[in-house]
């Protein structure tokens, strides 16, 4: 219910102002517009909902899938999820003739169907080595989940410039670029200067020694000379694959 | 001239393989089509140019700047200018009989016009404090050097929420929100769980103590519990803008 | 035996010189008064003594505990209990026919009775999230094992502000809240502008990278930019329940 | 004006409905409440406002300290204060008659009358050394602008522990107490375990080579073994001291 | 063999200058002094010989021991011995008819006779809590094994000040105190204030959270404010009974 | 007055209870005997009082200085004294008829006499190089402030190791050993496993880069592989010299 | 086929210029001279090729081996290689009639044979301590595997001088030095001072407490004091020994 | 004079066993060979001897640089000299009628001839940025100064990679390379995947923010991905230059 909808109804004597004050209370922030609209959206347009999957029971994942289901969502998107979550949430999904599919490599589950792309153009997500994978699934498959066509490009680290030189045309016709790398993290730099769209550089823990966890990768991104180049938190592909969705799916607003 | 053009001609005859052999030693980047083709874009259509200020002498920036101009630069962004060189670039600048503005708030000077806004929509600059306006006029030049409507919402920090939630509407037609703060960077996370669009956050070195010079603000931007938030260096106000500029341009890519 | 007294029986001739002098030696702190007093009031109140579990053997726990509880202590609490322990000393004291209660989230035990509040007023535990929730049941056990009512309110991090906003009454109404967050630590800055009373403010390991084990909610609680917010160690959910009683209990001294 | 009239206006027709809409988004922090509400009872109760003054203009200081004081504020606090500032609104302020004040060692200015102290009790403030004396007179100077009675006990570090407990009975009448300490920080924990009332405990970037600017006694006071201790910013005497205050204020609130 | 020696063999025409030459090479170091000739004396005069076990198969342990005990070693201190070589250990030597020692809390091990004290005075070996014991028994048992009387007082951490008070006269009839604690590692500046002997100081990775595995407790002792402090690594309590036995074992040097 | 004295005139009645229990408040420490006695002997026997001068007014430490020679010290010490408060103090002192001397490399000021040497042997102050002087020379004139026979060896870093080992003779005859050294902080580690007395290790803020203001030397004296060494503070040379005179001027104490 | 004859191709009309084009695109790099020259020259004259064992499955490891082999690659490289993985590829290799080796120690293994060593001259791998040596095992087997004579040198740490010292004729005969060392890493600074080749310095993770995971010694031998060192990652022997092989196998180019 | 002459002397008769003894601890280190034999070789020849400028008066860098010359040395490179020293040196050493050249940029101040290169190959200099350049110099003057050809390729950040490109020949001729750069460091990378020789990266203190003073270089070029990188300290562009040059005159040593 609209506040002017109410008020009009208080005008109209058909709701007590107590009843008004009651329900200003309760729910002032749908309301009064301060609630993120992209929820009321995406539940109405059946766009991918995402729940994070660590430190949720398989029963408790199960549950609210299944619920956001039953409420007309088309696609769940569910992150860092257990192998056993995931066979749990299987079995439980399959039996209602829902589909469900899970990648072990990212720990990304995916109920329902993936969504047609319908973004702006395509996301490319990069990454400097192989042991990059699980980040970079967890972002490719975020974006996919969230309607957007993915174009990979794995293991082209800037040690071996010609790899990624090789690529440089899928690379030039990206929406967004989502560059991602352990180590000296030069990846986002070296596509930063290449490419005429926004980058998202995730650091990875990948690494050892010197590369603390990240940090290394993590300080390299931030101080990049490449303009056009922001950063998202170590190893976190789907804050990635949210923010390269989110700019993909750009659309003028009304002033 | 392109490889195809040079291959023909290497085929016709009426360019010899040594000459060919030689074309595509000295020049093979361009050719290939590696450089930033934004590069070309940009001088042909007259939209910003920047110069990067910081260690540069006065005669230098003014050189630059003049011969961009001369080739057809409408508009040029020089950024970390100090006083001094904004004095002389501005005598030598004006008396060709262009434009010369300089903010000494943020360093910024400006040579030639500001362009009209031709992005989707508009920029909002958002700052926890005052101590923060450098950094967010730095930001807020930038955009609209780069031909984008800026909105500037200043001195919003969390620990006062009504003051940013009384600017909710504005925040909420934004297309891109930068949220600049020191200390412990909370704005970056608050605004992005009002919003709808991406957030550039970007943590400055205001603070004392545990702030670590920027330290805390970073880190905490960084953890931001909201989705479709991306962070630059500390006191990166440049980076903020262009990659706002750059979201806030994005238009469909052919396949 | 007080110094007075002492030092009158000296005068009688009923303690001697050397007698004295050795009771002196013996105990001069608590004779003098630099004991902390609160030990014998807490004793002698059946207040609750806490004894730290994380490194005792379950006998050692039990011992401790039943010794207390013969002299007196009606309600004592067991902080970072192992579940074997707990199971032992539940066992132990059950059958002297006391209550012994074990909350497996926070690995606090409570033997005895939980005391009836009698503080000046409520104590709010609030979180970002559900994974702050061992840390909250331990502030929020250790509060009521001393004597405190507790709120709680969990789950409301800043990213989604409608959510701790709908519970702004809760929050208003608190003597102290006690603010725990990981990731970003934005809570506590948020809470601290909303509130009039003090905010003790912990920082939880919860996060991965770039959060360092507590070190970016650490840092973002110290940098506050609200006043009335003091931080304890990451993840020291006793200490602060501790200090929200101590706070809670306060009453005017004579002077 | 409150919600609840507001609505019986509506529902009595004496205010429109859009009218009633415009109020509402006007305004709808404070009448929701959300707005601190002491800000309020500061104002009507004339205690002390605070203007942080660092990066303040003298002019701007000297405007908003008359402002505050046309208003019916009766004591106007000035931290981080320059010299400068001082003595231009030193001038001003006593034109008008009205008293202010300036102790240059915490670069604290007070404005109006500091009023009678009418808290529970006394804050104590020590320091382990002479060094520390800005960072105490800040807390102090705060706890007293806001109605305070205030102890100081300087120059008590554990090194010379006689030194300390000479001071015993003074601490151990304390309503809270303020351990302010450099270099190894041991000050908070030592007095921790000889008081029964809150201590805040202020880290000072007092101290040289491994005490980085204060990160050494940070952590130390963080990992205080006593209990009863929570710790603000290096440095960050206002904050101790306006919490501190809080505390010292409390008084049983209505449920 | 001395150099003058072989010098005058040379001169004899006894040695051949051929032998001489490799002789010089084979062991230039000895001969010419440079060799800690404490090694000498310590074989001589049988004190024990130290092992440092981790990293040591129980059969190369084992090897090392019974090779120095052949040679005439009379006591051998193994540190950071497993329980698993310490048992094979303990039955190889058993067989010989030597004895074998075991502590597995501080997880040394001493083969043959612990030695008569014969330093000058006594080594107070003090603690903050219980959890820093396996610290603080291998700093006891490596003076003991050394030649030291060793006093032991443990859980005298600085927030209970009356304890450590209850020692004073143990610790100022010291000749060398090490002061052992973990978090915020006040005890040594606190005991470094009390006693006029010198003070070894072990920081220990006893904490959580801002102890940062002992960084919190390193950096406080580092910055003693008491004179007369030094510091050893993290958790190296053999590293200050080896210190601790050096300055009791001192004796005048002939000049 | 000692504790049995004054029980004795309790008992005999020349002192009543209430002026007995007023003594022991008054001075509880002196009489208990836990202020640091060695402070009663410095001032009996003349031996250098410490003052440090940093933070202190030239005026200040000159009555410091007076009154303390006044009372009979033979030798004061000041540490971190400025060229002006030499340049004031030396007037002053030296009207009395009295000698000061100041180096002002290592900022130390002598007022009286340098005591003979009356320790066990010598204390040998090595630097890795030419820069570590004002550091080491605070150490070594400390010493012979404090009665030790200093002999000095700069400039022997390890990357030259043929002229540290041609100090080996001198390093030997040392009853202590304190080694200067700023970037990477080998000099610890040879010298440590070079002789067979104490070692303390100062680190130096000297070096550039990756040094990070002496934290480069402090960790890699931590980590020594020698056994016998321990660390003090970076630039703590006044800690050192005076860590060494305790060493060197250790006897027997009476059990 | 080189670009020269491609286009000569073209010119005679035997390539068409869509064929030409398409090559170019294909593999620009490779023709352009950008790849490595090295991999050509390693392949043709069956130099080692190396293999990153870590997180590959035995069976990709022994695929890319086998592919190697049969492409006549004469000897293959296998670092951080798991027991399962060596057990696994031996089988499969030794089936073939090939040879394994596999060194428990450093986890390399190396399928065909060792070259001959033809570089200029040794390559010496000295390490501090025993613990060093998994490190050490990996630079000095991959120095051989590239075709490089390699003394090792263990155990020389400079905490016994002497040791070190009697292998400086090894240490001096040497073309590049490998030095390895964890805890203060002084190894490389004591080397690097003694010969006359370049230094290769690793730090190793090698220590306890503030070591920090290698931190410390990494920090030493960048800040090393003697000439000609330089460093890489903690615990990177594979970098150290092909960056020492490639220094012993330089040889003069053509300008 | 050597061992074996002095051995035969004595067997001779022609020096006593007393003046032998004296000989050999006078200078143990040059007879035994543990002196730097670079030392000896570098005065024989003339190649360039280094002053490090830095806390140097004029009057002592003149001394030492004619002293050196008068002794054969013909080129005398100084580091790290202030404008002023480089003034006073000049007019003094132009008067003896010798060359001096100072370049301001890298401090580098030449007294004598710079030597005609002797080395292998090539020394390439590259850096990301122009604000690298004092430290290019400094590795690019050094190298000059001990004897090698350097090739200067500036301003080659990899976000801009046509620019580097466009040098790969000069690159991939160089007998080896000094990578130079600050903020993100990636530059060490790229040119180590494109070069076949070794490359010497130094990370400089360039940029701002989270740059951390060249931390952030530092790392990434720690973790670099490619094979046959090491890294020098921050800054430090004498030590790339020395250890550069050394390599490029490397010569097959006699076994």
């Amino acid at each position: 219910m609209e506040i002017k909808e109410l008020l009009k109804k208080v005008a109209e004597g058909t709701v007590s102002v107590d009843e008004a004050v009651l329900e200003l209370k309760k729910a002032p922030f749908e309301d009064l517009g301060f609630a993120k609209p992209d929820y009321h959206r995406t539940v109405r347009q059946g766009v991918a909902e995402v729940i994070y999957g660590a430190g949720k029971t398989p029963d408790q994942i199960e549950k609210i899938t299944r619920s956001l289901m039953e409420h007309g969502q088309k696609t769940v998107l569910i992150t860092r999820m257990s192998k056993e979550a995931a066979e749990y949430v299987s079995t439980k999904i399959s039996a209602t003739g829902q589909k469900f599919q899970y990648d072990s490599c990212s720990k990304i589950g995916i109920a329902g169907e993936i969504p047609k792309p319908d973004g702006l153009g395509k996301v490319v997500v990069a990454t400097g080595g192989t042991s990059d994978m699980p980040v970079a699934e967890e972002a490719a498959l975020t974006a996919q989940a969230l309607g957007n066509e993915v174009v990979r490009i794995y293991d082209v680290g800037v040690a071996g410039l010609h790899r990624l030189l090789s690529h440089a045309e899928e690379l030039m016709s990206a929406q967004v670029v989502i560059a991602i790398a352990g180590m000296e993290g030069a990846l986002a730099s070296v596509i930063g200067g290449l490419v005429d769209c926004p980058v998202i550089a995730v650091p990875t823990s990948v690494g050892y020694g010197a590369a603390f966890e990240g940090l290394s990768a993590l300080l390299s991104m931030l101080n990049s000379c490449a303009s056009g180049v922001s950063v998202v938190n170590i190893d976190n592909g789907f804050g990635a694959g949210y923010m390269a969705s989110m700019i993909n799916h750009i659309s003028e607003k009304e002033s």
